[in-house]
């Protein structure tokens, strides 16, 4: 059987681009003890695969040069040789950018056992953009009814799921996003309080505005100028919960910033970085938490579907040029 | 009754230097109800007191121009209006520098109840030097058997203490100190495992060889360069517990250093601002822990001891100079 595979051609040092990809036809290996085949029905695009393909220190291997793009999918089970996973079987997990994949049964994160919701969820609000929300912000957020919370990619699949949260939790949600339409959508599609769009408010005046009282919890999925703005705006005793640096493309140049030293001391704050990959036991709690929420209608969603394979090797720089519309997904 | 007092006339931008204050002559108002007169016999020289005379935002109001500085002092009730507090008790507490003080009761910090031992400790191990150690590494630091905590101004009262107290509970401890005589009592004088002069020491080499599996605990009292170089060694799910920021003289610049976003996100790791005037409450039973410590010969100290009011004034410029050997006090 021949798989359709999407290969790490080059290793760029920004963004990767379309031409850092290649697409190849594999002949599959037939099963071994312990294997699965799985037909790929949608492949998840993730702001973390910059630092998957990049060659510096991050908290997985680099995916290596001539190999199948790492990615999170979800599929169905077509042949088994793992007992405790069915033929017929819809999953999640990790089985790369191909339409078709050979893997060992642990490469399966979870069965996509809600009939009642699209599969693809299992890739966003349902998978590992909602848990990263629901654990960053519950385990390292730690917030408390009438706290205020900033998040920045607001409109993003785990900063809306944040916002959401936030508010689900009695907390003021200001959302950060860049431009009027992403704004608008934090406002009317995602129910933050306030947003602030950085290509053209003040962040500091609106941080101002929003939070006279100064932002207790900080969940930054960017870094860079946003963030800084946001230092400067901390309560006491904040809380900020590192899970992404989306805004600075290379840090092997060591990229500086103005010192948080103080604004941590005099505010009594703290910064946290947090990689949902090392809270598996608790990420069963918290889906069971998200399906409930978003079959409630509490928790809305956004997907922003590509077609064919085919889409793959584009699908990063234009998640990084911010031109998605929703948690970008391509349907194989 | 006449009091002679160390007034701050100057509002200095960087170091306090002699000339910023004053020494002059006050009549001192006669006791109210619940105030108490005391005839201070130690005074504290604390870094912290920059951040008490700056002018731009902190952890507590600037002293005014014209007023006593705040400092800790300890001496010896000589009148009392205050029911709790008898005439001949030693306390410590916030008396200023002046060698007769009026305060009110809540002043006081502490009865100093322990005959066998300088009452001066009050004011440095025994004191919020030791208190902030403890709780700082305790709370914040989160030690665990087997690991390993980098300390910088290790030779100073609050670094030495977090060196030795790390020691008891199990840690391998590394202290950052400047100059060889200050390396060599970190060593000596206060058992820290390895020492790091960061005058002479490439400090990213000497962290490779002591902590090889890197940093658990940075506990910071300087910011800056060396602990720019700490945060490159920090192991997964470490915790940097900031207590002072001593290296930079001047925060209104808005100093710039290189980004910990990133490391912070790969090292899962944590920065916490820490300020020990929070933390009342669990002052009596750090205090209790230490003095044990301190009676058994486990935690050392060291005093410098300057004479005379007239010290008070070039005590600051002195103790950011680092050329003070141990606690920096003075001496009514």
């Amino acid at each position: 059987m021949q798989a359709r595979q999407v290969i790490l051609s080059h290793r760029p040092t920004g963004i990767a681009q379309a031409g850092d990809f290649e697409i190849v036809e594999t002949r599959l290996p037939t099963l071994r003890d312990g294997q699965i085949l799985i037909a790929n029905e949608y492949l998840s695009v993730e702001p973390a695969m910059r630092g998957w393909i990049a060659d510096q220190s991050n908290y997985s291997a680099p995916v290596e040069i001539g190999s199948v793009m790492r990615s999170l999918a979800c599929g169905r089970i077509l042949q088994s040789r793992a007992p405790a996973w069915e033929v017929g079987r819809v999953v999640c997990g990790w089985f790369g950018w191909q339409d078709l994949a050979v893997v060992e049964a642990d490469s399966i994160v979870r069965a996509v056992d809600e009939p009642d919701l699209p599969p693809s969820l299992s890739l966003g609000v349902l998978g590992l953009n909602g848990v990263t929300a629901y654990i960053g912000l519950s385990k390292f957020g730690l917030p408390r009814e009438g706290e205020t919370v900033v998040v920045s990619s607001a409109a993003g699949s785990v900063g809306s799921a944040v916002g959401q949260i936030g508010k689900i939790l009695g907390c003021r949600t200001i959302g950060i996003a860049g431009g009027a339409a992403k704004t608008r959508r934090c406002l009317d599609g995602f129910g933050f309080d306030f947003a602030i769009d950085y290509q053209s408010d003040d962040i500091a005046a609106r941080l101002e505005e929003f939070a006279p009282g100064g932002v207790d919890i900080y969940f930054d999925n960017v870094s860079g100028p946003i963030s800084d703005a946001v230092m400067e705006h901390l309560a006491i005793g904040a809380r900020v919960v590192i899970c992404g640096t989306a805004s600075i493309t290379d840090w092997s140049r060591r990229p500086s910033g103005p010192r948080v030293e103080r604004h941590l001391l005099v505010r009594r704050a703290r910064m946290q970085g947090f990689v949902v990959l090392d809270h598996r036991d608790e990420q069963e709690a918290a889906l069971a938490q998200l399906t409930e929420w978003v079959r409630d209608g509490r928790l809305k969603y956004r997907e922003h579907i590509l077609d064919g394979l085919e889409a793959c090797p584009g699908a990063l720089s234009l998640l990084y040029r911010g031109e998605n519309d929703g948690k970008l997904i391509v349907r194989v």
